[in-house]
């Protein structure tokens, strides 16, 4: 099949409805910092007027009144998307009085927008509140923006084995447009309506209103950004751990899932096998990692149950809020903690990592490999929920989990050879492309802090960021020659 | 399709053969020590007594004259012999004057036979000479065992990909036995004739007859047992480092490739496309961190070329010699060691690792999957040399890279629960699985030694030895209920 030969005009339309929303959500730090009477409120200003009159620019120069994007508009529409945001969205962290070099708020605006949370700014404590709030901002925008993609785009894109969610009606055209606007409003509302929750819990649990929003922001999007240096262990508290737990699982629970509740109807089979498979895996390891603390002597039995529990669902999900410095909980820990850095949570929720569901489907293969291993002939039907298993389903997972550990080895390399010690390069490579947030080591472990790593590691663990977020492919593709021939 | 119901005879028949052999081959350390009068030759002469009458017990028990094996009993015979060779060969050094524990003893003999090469004993400068050649004959053994399963009976098992590798003749039928002796006395001969050559060329660059045998058996096996504490590191001699660097390659090559070569037949197209891979990779390794230990102010080129070309060889065809500790020259080489320890050589021959024919399978899937997400309706297919790579050898390798992965992380976190550090954990049992030999870190670093870590570790190295050795499917077959079910 030819291709239609491309335009960029609807790429650009979408980009610039992006950045023109992009925009006005950079005024509302502002306003914060306005009305709490720090000069940081300007910069806020500034680039969201310049961020929204780009956007705008690009909106009437490319507007078109039916919108459609084929393959490769699409794919180019997804990175130009992240990409151009992240870069608008560093504008304020280098205009606050922060004064962070471009390298540095590019790292942390990447870092809001994938959810992975791994912070350059120290000192947060007694940070701008308009940061702060930026920062938390910039998780609940990629967040949300993660999810309509997950759910509209991956699928129809075929992007690792995504397709095996892909709804019945969207097999026959190439129309994602309509798809994307059919779901994103009932999102958006469940989106807003759990960080609301989260934030009211927060708030009864003892927390102001402001750290609660900025908590609530960062735990439903799975991102992991706190107001605080010591994250969640600022507040010391089993009410807030175990509120910020539960939804911090619920940020890794497919955002569907909560519409087919509301709407009275039952799981769909294909999100209850990857729900429970979650489920019990996060319970699984918090009771191991918790008899192994209590059988090595902690004393506390339910506070250690909470850490852990803490640690091992802020890992699977992905976000990377830290109660306590669970390295120094011995080697056991810190293997589990970077094991667990790889897993991630559902698909169609905000978490990254490689999914459960992935594990899932290669362990159904497995099985039925080591099945006709056995006996050659017989002929074994794999199923995931209700669907068959494809050739293309499969060998979208399975290269997907080569290209996963492919990427980390490779960013590791890259890392180690800018001066990075190997454990702190093949965490910090892991923890990026994961879009956990912490690593492990000294430098850049749970207590630590990405500040210190040279420009050329931040560059990379950007990219890294970026890769995990898209699930590879969809920038991928866009290396290869075939891509750009019309 | 009904299996037959399984009979054990033959399988135990076959192992009876193999242990009466290595009865035999224990009376040759026996008779050195006798030789150069040590008092350890007794153990020999007892274990080898004791193996081989064992052995010819199995054999007169079950004696068949037409020997047949169907899948069931192939995939048996393999990890019964080589578990029962192992358990066996062990016996040697519990009845030395070093009197190794049973574990010690087992570790040994499995580093041994799967060519791995990590050690427990210390001292090996001042060690009886009997051990010495024991420990190099284990490699020798277990390196031309390898070379024979892997040609013979991996592809007609269908186990990691092999099939590719499957000779024309052998799609037919379930006769394995005929198949195996076909090609046993070529492979023997060739093996035998590059370990005369490499042992001639280590004496004339200087070793004394006694540590040229053993290295030349340690180095064509890829195995990496030395004489010295210091490895080959030990003799300080580029001649010596260029000589086990050629032979080392000879060991990652093919056998099959210099049958064909003294036929005067060409490659055939798979060997030259793994082969030309090999190569090329191992070239381009040893250039990058060449040249960045250059950049880096190293002083002597042609020196550093030497011992980066040897830390290189030495990892990727799975050997594990150490010509200095490269743990020293910076982070970047750390992370280098650690990522070549995956790589592997080619299959066919006695390296270990993941090899490089599945990387190239594995990219040649990733092309054609990149060009299949921008053009869906495209049909393409993707080859390796002159065979087309079918869904069942896509399924068989991508699935290998994931157990794989998932063996390494499984003992990982074993390795942490009985208390060793991350980088000791993960290194160890990256190298075990991998068959290389030396891991990262103080302990087991290319200066260290396996001594000092916990009988339970020790335990979960032996079985991640064998489970990388026998490319994982051989042995987890066993695991599935179906197996067993008549």
């Amino acid at each position: 099949m030819n291709q239609p030969a491309f335009t960029l005009k609807p790429v650009l339309f979408v980009l610039g409805e992006l950045l023109a929303i992009l925009g006005v959500f950079m005024v509302v730090p502002g306003l914060v910092d306005a009305w709490s009477g720090d000069a940081d409120w300007m910069g806020f200003f500034i680039a969201g007027g310049f961020t929204a009159l780009i956007g705008l620019m690009l909106v009437f120069a490319n507007f078109e009144r039916h919108l459609t994007l084929n393959r490769r508009q699409a794919f180019l529409l997804t990175v130009l998307s992240w990409v151009g945001i992240s870069a608008f969205s560093a504008m304020p962290f280098t205009f606050s009085r922060l004064s962070l070099s471009y390298t540095d708020a590019l790292f942390e605006a990447v870092s809001g927008l994938t959810t992975t949370g791994s912070t350059v700014i120290t000192g947060l404590d007694v940070a701008p509140p308009g940061i702060l709030l930026w920062r938390s901002l910039l998780h609940w925008l990629g967040g949300i923006g993660i999810v309509v993609m997950a759910i509209s785009l991956l699928p129809f894109l075929r992007v690792g084995g995504m397709q095996l969610f892909k709804m019945e009606s969207s097999d026959t055209n190439d129309k994602v447009v309509a798809r994307v606007s059919q779901f994103t409003l009932s999102l958006v509302l469940i989106y807003a309506g759990l960080t609301a929750l989260c934030c009211v819990a927060l708030v009864l649990a003892g927390m102001t209103f402001f750290e609660a929003i900025n908590h609530a922001m960062a735990t439903i999007s799975t991102g992991g950004f706190s107001t605080s240096d010591a994250s969640v262990g600022h507040f010391n508290s089993l009410a807030v751990n175990w509120i910020i737990i539960i939804f911090m699982i619920a940020g890794g629970l497919p955002i569907t899932l909560f519409i087919r509740a509301l709407r009275g109807g039952g799981f769909s089979a294909f999100n209850e096998t990857q729900v429970r498979g979650f489920l019990i895996f996060a319970l699984f390891a918090t009771l191991v990692l918790t008899g192994e603390q209590v059988f090595r002597g902690a004393e506390d039995v339910f506070a250690t149950f909470t850490h852990v529990a803490f640690m091992v669902v802020t890992i699977v999900t992905t976000t990377g809020f830290a109660s306590t410095d669970y390295t120094l909980w011995g080697h056991f820990a810190v293997a589990c903690a970077f094991a667990l850095t790889f897993v991630g949570a559902c698909t169609g929720s905000t978490a990254g990592g490689i999914k459960i569901f992935r594990f899932q489907i290669a362990w159904k293969l497995y099985r039925s490999h080591i099945h006709r291993l056995i006996s050659p002939n017989a002929v074994e039907v794999a199923r995931f929920g209700d669907r068959r298993i494809t050739e293309d389903v499969s060998a979208s997972v399975m290269l997907f989990f080569f290209v996963y550990i492919g990427t980390v080895g490779a960013i590791t390399l890259f890392l180690a050879s800018v001066g990075l010690d190997w454990v702190t390069a093949v965490s910090g490579a892991a923890t990026a492309v994961g879009n956990v947030g912490p690593g492990l080591g000294n430098i850049i472990g749970p207590a630590g802090n990405f500040q210190a790593l040279p420009d050329a590691a931040k560059w990379a663990l950007s990219l890294g960021m970026l890769l995990g977020r898209l699930e590879f492919f969809s920038i991928l593709v866009l290396l290869s020659a075939r891509f750009w021939k019309a």
